[in-house]
């Protein structure tokens, strides 16, 4: 039985002969450390004995050269799912709108600040895509409208001008826009889908991005938000000074200027979705939506097939995939796949093609 | 001009001749990062490409084993610091009191959480003492009542069998007891002060360690807090899962059980407070206040002596003091300083014997 709230990733559960998982369940950039992240990291382990700069000054520089926003509208996080529960915790909206399937830390944050929890399920037949007419109507009656973008696990990418014309009807009735941007750094170019660089004056958008994934930091913990100083200056006042770690903030200051890695990531997982999306769509049985970034979302189609079963099966052969029964909306036949190195999404895909029936 | 909320330990600043500062204005272990610690870093570096251990089952299973706690009344905390605002946002207790003056974190995170603060001030001439009374008396009208245990920056001692006679006052009243046991490891035995492992069942009792001061780690952040299960429960449900990071999590292990160091740090800072306590009760000017952990509290006695130009002369020979003027219940004329390594603890009477006037 799936609990509801369950992520995946979790390496730490036993596994097959004591071999090392092969994970195709967490969404994290495949190349793993930028070697001048892992050579910061190394050359910085003795500074742990100091508290972190609680003014963040240098990666804050560093994130305001890579994404062209101002410091002073950027809130660092401990990842990127802290951002989610200092905005509820710190705006408590009554009232929060999620389209569903999503990222479930929107909705259990939500929760946790005592906000009623409305469902818009989106719709298979339009590919999940938002719909934004009504989401505009429901401007002035829910408090916060949280989107995914592009939306996990669907994969669902969103035009920057649509989320902009939401976030304008948002403003005159008093209802925030939270956008979730964290898997949009795999994407050669951002620029049509992201609202980061729009954010950093408006009270009632919050962009969310996290470098654990970009950067394979997902056990440093690093992610950052951007919204208007005042309301930044809010959120800063709801948390303790210290939240993201002296390792975090000089991972993040090399990772964001190793052009290279960067470089190199974006090809590599544009290459790798082409092909494996390619590859996946010849498997019978499996109704495979278009990956835009480093993850596939898929579903299978023979009757009363379960993705908890697949998964099983697979888990006995050592690999990790993401059942997606626990999402509002998702039925037991979906799942979600990272995009990997190619050595391993040739063995995911072989296992896979094996397993289905 | 200090601003209200200002910490010490801020060593991010430029120095003078760009010398490493001397820190005494952070309250840390002068030993440093325990060798076993620093290897388990060493060799953990490459498993940030995993999200952390949502359960943090190894350090719970060792935090079990060091303190005789259950694991299944642990919270664990991105630092103890986080665990203020974790109990606070999940609690929101309308009316906290705070005994003053006191670590101003806890001010920060109940006001966060929109509590009215309510100061009851400890008074200079029983040696800043809690007045068990008078807080055993306020039960039922607060919600929240927090102690710091040594109290930060006085110093003060409470006994386990007030805390927990309080505590029973509380929790016929409604009046929860949050106790900051953050220095608690300096001491040889916690026994007659220590009510961490009376906390596990009990609702309206929150206890928090941190691992950051004792185990020289401020910079990757870790602690954890005791109550019930059921509290703990509402309490996880107000965070994410991962806020503890991987590295943070392998340094906990490798801390706990690393006994050769602990009770090397205990031995070195219980004869050094005695040596800086003495040495610096020999200055005039300074009256000094009895220490139990790993820093001493003291006050200027000059006319018109402010820490705050001391301090700054200080500055500017690459020492840091942690100036008081900021606490509430606390004139211009108190300060607090680290108890660190011989050598460092001679240079520092040297220069405050120097620059006292």
């Amino acid at each position: 039985m799936i609990q509801r709230f369950e992520h995946g990733g979790n390496v730490y559960q036993p596994s097959p002969k004591g071999k090392a998982w092969l994970d195709f369940s967490a969404n994290i950039n495949p190349l793993g450390l930028s070697p001048a992240v892992r050579q910061a990291l190394a050359a910085h382990l003795d500074q742990v004995v100091h508290y972190p700069d609680p003014a963040g000054t240098a990666l804050r520089q560093a994130l305001e050269q890579a994404y062209g926003v101002p410091g002073g509208s950027i809130v660092l996080g401990n990842g990127a799912a802290e951002l989610f529960y200092l905005y509820m915790h710190t705006f408590r909206p009554q009232r929060v709108l999620l389209p569903v399937p999503s990222f479930s830390e929107y909705e259990r944050a939500a929760r946790a600040a005592g906000a009623v929890v409305d469902y818009g399920y989106l719709k298979e037949d339009d590919g999940f895509a938002f719909p934004w007419k009504e989401l505009r109507q429901a401007c002035g009656q829910s408090d916060c409208i949280v989107l995914g973008n592009p939306n996990n696990p669907t994969g669902t990418l969103a035009a920057a001008d649509e989320i902009m014309a939401l976030a304008e009807v948002g403003a005159r009735k008093g209802t925030d826009i939270l956008v979730d941007e964290s898997f949009l750094d795999f994407l050669e170019s951002d620029e049509a889908y992201s609202v980061l660089r729009q954010a950093w004056d408006r009270d009632n958008l919050f962009v969310i991005r996290s470098l654990t994934k970009f950067y394979a930091l997902p056990g440093l913990r690093l992610g950052f938000g951007v919204t208007s100083p005042l309301r930044r200056g809010l959120m800063e006042g709801h948390k303790d000074v210290w939240n993201v770690n002296v390792l975090a903030q000089y991972a993040g200051v090399a990772g964001l200027r190793d052009r290279a890695y960067q470089q190199a990531s974006r090809q590599l997982v544009q290459q790798e979705k082409e092909w494996l999306y390619g590859q996946m769509k010849k498997i019978p049985g499996l109704c495979v939506y278009p990956p835009c970034v480093n993850f596939i979302f898929w579903k299978l189609t023979g009757d009363g097939a379960r993705t908890a079963d697949l998964a099983e099966v697979l888990k006995a052969q050592g690999l990790l995939i993401r059942d997606c029964a626990n999402y509002p909306g998702l039925s037991a036949a979906y799942g979600r796949t990272a995009v990997r190195t190619h050595e391993e999404n040739e063995r995911f895909v072989a296992l896979l093609a094996e397993n289905i029936r």
